[in-house]
């Protein structure tokens, strides 16, 4: 199969650009997925600004929404015509760490069968679906059908956003009757917030300073939103809990400041579910850390994926549980990728999630 | 009541001397205990060198063996006379934190029912056990009978060594198969050890260099023991583990290198087990952190208390599964407490664990 | 103190009266709370009937919210005259089950520390508090303070339907975007629904006949209400899932079709949470059951209780989370309890729960 | 390939025979195994009763060791030549039951990815591996390389038995300190009973009346065994107990005395833990469950299979924590099977498990 294909791939730092590439060939455990709809993550303006090294000429992005091509010869249980999603993670199901449990450590193909991040691979370590076609490896692990009454929109945030921001809430162990506290209110930190609000949280504090963000967490479960320009999130979090502290933070920004912060508001045997990429050391101040006798966790997580829980996150959306539409604020197609790039590299013009159709 | 006892306190700085103290008056919810057997532990030691700062003139010790000499107007379920422990942590019961499952972190009395290391009262906030009598109070949850067939010494290291180095294991959620490591095998370690070993871990690498130690860690279930003057830790177990690393690592020590060392040893979705009493910020690398994305839990456990846990862990010991009378190196009369700071305080003879007798 | 207080008594079979009783006297951990609101609760009319055996003469109602009228002289962080509720079920905090965390099977002064049901005794085996005043035991562990903006009758629901209906949801492992059923929309089996929702179940199933039930049902979660007059519920329940099956389903009425059909719709793996009060033998039919290999799970609860429970089921009032306002259907004085007890017997009118003033 | 190959084939009930059959041929996701050693397990003897139906002409066996004849095209990560098990339930690691965690309840090939009992494939739904060769499927996920100082007859048990067993353990929810019954000592019952001691239960009161068994089970953990011919089990462990109860019990007969004896002696809270295969409806007596007010759990468990649970059996088995050699107390060559079977199934000769080798 000599047929190209368009594909926004990684060429050095700082540039990302729309390029023709081959259509890959489908081997006998993959499916070759027609993209119709994806979206720009921070993990990849990360990419773009070489920031998280990728190797030159890989094509970029993980979230796919498409319909089935082609199959390859072993994959049953699916038919070609068909609409699906795939996660941003792609497990292979039989590797040790994703018969552990650990379906995001994936190691297939490792000595040992565990590999750090291993089951990120679309966009990382082979090519993602910000293109016109995605091969989509152990495709009968990860193809998760979607449901004609669905648009490609409604899913678009199942693969990384709202898995993520979901698993922090779930990683947080939140119990009926907590309170919980997210700092930043990205698409991840916001999908954090439903997530808490979904698994019985009762008062739900929140961190932010844009406007439009802020505005979006209440309306995805925030009871309070704190704006850490105005207010020490700190001592705001302490006030409004009356000295208490809440039961789970999550940290959805992948800093220093917001990581400590997360751990200075919990009450002992409180959890910090952590959710950010982070890109230097961390300390842990011991005062905030009870000299190590608190009872405490510190949680961290990378999004879970397969086509069990890409069917799950999309009964959320399907029941209306959860509404996240309020996440895509711009439209481009894949035409305009580098202009989307640009556009959501540089957070203008309040954007939180970009829709690239096909 | 005037009568007086002899008790071990903290004077300043420096020093703990054995002096005279009333007898404390009973409340309706207490139990006075006549001491027969008690300890000296790593705390009392930073108590001593004013590096976990107490009230002058308080009762140091939190490992109390002896006998009920008096019971309060509301305690039933107990009589006069009988020979019991209390654990080092005595949680009231009703608290918000203990109702909630952290009864370490036992908030009775305050304003939300929460309170860092709370449940720690003895030699802490309120006349700690080496003395000739020890006011329990709460009585109700915290005496826990011994067997008759239990030696004072046997059951010596119930109330804290060993409840909680079995903490450190269970925190790591030790599972049938795993590998463990634990860094430092001081008697809380070496509690950890055995404990990893009760709960199913097939394979237990220590680390310490202290021959004697090393002897014992072996003697209580380590396969292997790394002489970390002699190797890199790190580097050792990772070889050991042929590049695949821990499923579960103990910190039981409470310093940057055996944490930092302890996250570096993990396998991808790893647990790092913390027992370590800290005393400076601690630093987590971003390369041992995965960046965040590794599905690892950094657990801290405070010694779980309370007169259920102290019947499990006299139930290991009655049991003979595990065996800690080889930490018992040396022994003291009340009277000679002083020395016996001395030698413990100064890591001297290979001293383990003090038996103080009165 | 002799004075005397009306009291709903159990006099014999079919024979609850309104009577004079003298107000206890308070022991030192006790608390005398003076009654506004209670309700009446399906076990009373067990009770009733002479289905659940009590003594002659006990004060029947474990649902009480009120004022804290006098505090024993051992209760610290209480006040008199503070608005408070107390859990159906009351545990002492310090037996072993407490400290097991099976606060609900509390045998405070057993040898052993374990009673069957031992945490409810309220109504069962001390007097309870249908009734001008009622003595809370334990008084620390159990009294929890009633914000000020939230009614009587808005917190009514707290001490036991609610905390029974959530256990429920709670004790199923309820995940986010599962399916769960549950069988019987009385007050219980809708605090289930709510409960289900509140934990992320995406798509509830609900089995009644009784169209108010049916409809406030839909009100607290169900996606579906199976109406099981006019269809075989499992049959129905495998029509709606397309043959999967359901991931939890909830019994919440106490009897073998309602056991067995909970049985037969569940999923391999699925948990059955069972919370109906059985009056025969069941029966687990071998089919129904995978002949013990579906790695199945069958769930009993009592509802749990403390402060800390109350404190949490009044924060999801609090939040708005829950609205369990429909479920009072009818209000009385305390002088109109027998009348109450006939139409909530008798279920006429439509009643889900009555609201008792003094 | 028309080569022929020796296997244990069910021809009609009371009748397994040793026939000539077709080595098969080789898909790219299987791998063919030349058995050099398996076993026979009660679950045989069943499907030889015609107890459990399966198609003419299947052959039997799900616990083989061996070496890998030939790969499918598709499987990586293993090598000719190399010394393998597979387990007795071989999931598919890609199925939704899979990818959520219940790899013995795979549905792979089904429309919503659940199958009851389905990832037990060998010698039920495909052939098994009494037999010179046997074809494992989803090789990748389910092969797993044996140490070359492990013999096969020390790995025999992993594929079944000892996962089974264990599972029962596990399923229990073992804590530290707890008292553990296990209800029959066979294979997988003395099993149980050394996963009960390996997970941390202190004292494990077995039942059983073969004296053979009893004395294994000694060796394995009991601290206690009941003779069920000398006494009531359910008396005599209250009595041993001293009216407590056990915190688990586990069932590995698979009928209604057991079952129920299982069920008797938890104390509330309680978890029976269930492994036997039953052949009739069981019954749950009302006294023996609280009313369903007892906090109690019922659960079952089918073997846990895959590669990575396998790795885990063997590090238990080459670590040295468990023996298991004294449950091999006959050995056969493949050609004598039918002679095993009649000495299996009529449980003479104080047989606990065969060895077959090739």
């Amino acid at each position: 199969m000599t047929a190209k294909m368009k594909a926004a791939i990684f060429v050095e730092k700082n540039r990302i650009v729309l390029d023709d590439k081959p259509i890959p060939d489908v081997g006998p455990m993959d499916a070759l997925v027609r993209v119709t709809t994806t979206t720009i993550c921070g993990t990849d303006v990360h990419i773009l600004k070489g920031e998280y090294p990728v190797e030159k000429g890989l094509t970029i992005g993980h979230e796919p929404v498409g319909v089935i091509e082609k199959l390859g010869s072993e994959v049953k249980g699916f038919t070609e015509g068909q609409r699906v999603i795939a996660g941003a993670i792609t497990p292979s199901g039989w590797s040790n760490a994703c018969l552990c449990g650990y379906c995001s450590q994936d190691g297939a193909g490792t000595k040992h069968g565990w590999k750090p991040i291993g089951g990120w691979k679309f966009g990382n370590t082979i090519d993602g679906c910000q293109a016109e076609y995605v091969l989509v490896p152990d495709a009968m692990a990860n193809l998760a059908a979607v449901a004609d009454h669905l648009t490609d929109e409604e899913v678009l945030m199942c693969p990384d956003i709202m898995s993520t921001g979901f698993a922090g809430a779930e990683n947080g162990g939140i119990r009926i009757g907590d309170t919980v506290a997210v700092f930043a209110q990205g698409p991840i930190g916001l999908c954090a917030t439903a997530g808490a609000k979904l698994l019985g949280a009762t008062r739900i504090i929140t961190v932010d300073a844009v406007a439009a963000r802020m505005a979006v967490s209440r309306k995805l479960g925030a009871d309070e939103v704190v704006n850490f320009k105005e207010a020490d999130p700190v001592e705001a979090i302490m006030d409004l809990t009356d000295g208490r502290g809440v039961d789970v933070s999550i940290e959805a920004l992948g800093t220093q400041a917001t990581f400590e912060a997360a751990l200075r508001v919990l009450r002992p045997g409180g959890t910090l579910s952590s959710l950010g990429v982070y890109s230097t050391d961390l300390k842990i101040p011991l005062d905030a850390f009870s000299a190590g006798l608190g009872d405490n966790a510190i949680k961290t997580a990378l999004c879970p994926g397969g086509k069990e829980r890409m069917r799950r996150m999309m009964e959320v959306i399907g029941s209306g549980r959860v509404d996240l539409k309020p996440l895509v604020t711009h439209r481009y197609s894949l035409d305009q990728i580098e202009e989307a790039y640009d556009l959501f590299a540089n957070q203008r013009d309040g954007v939180l999630k970009v829709a690239i159709s096909t």
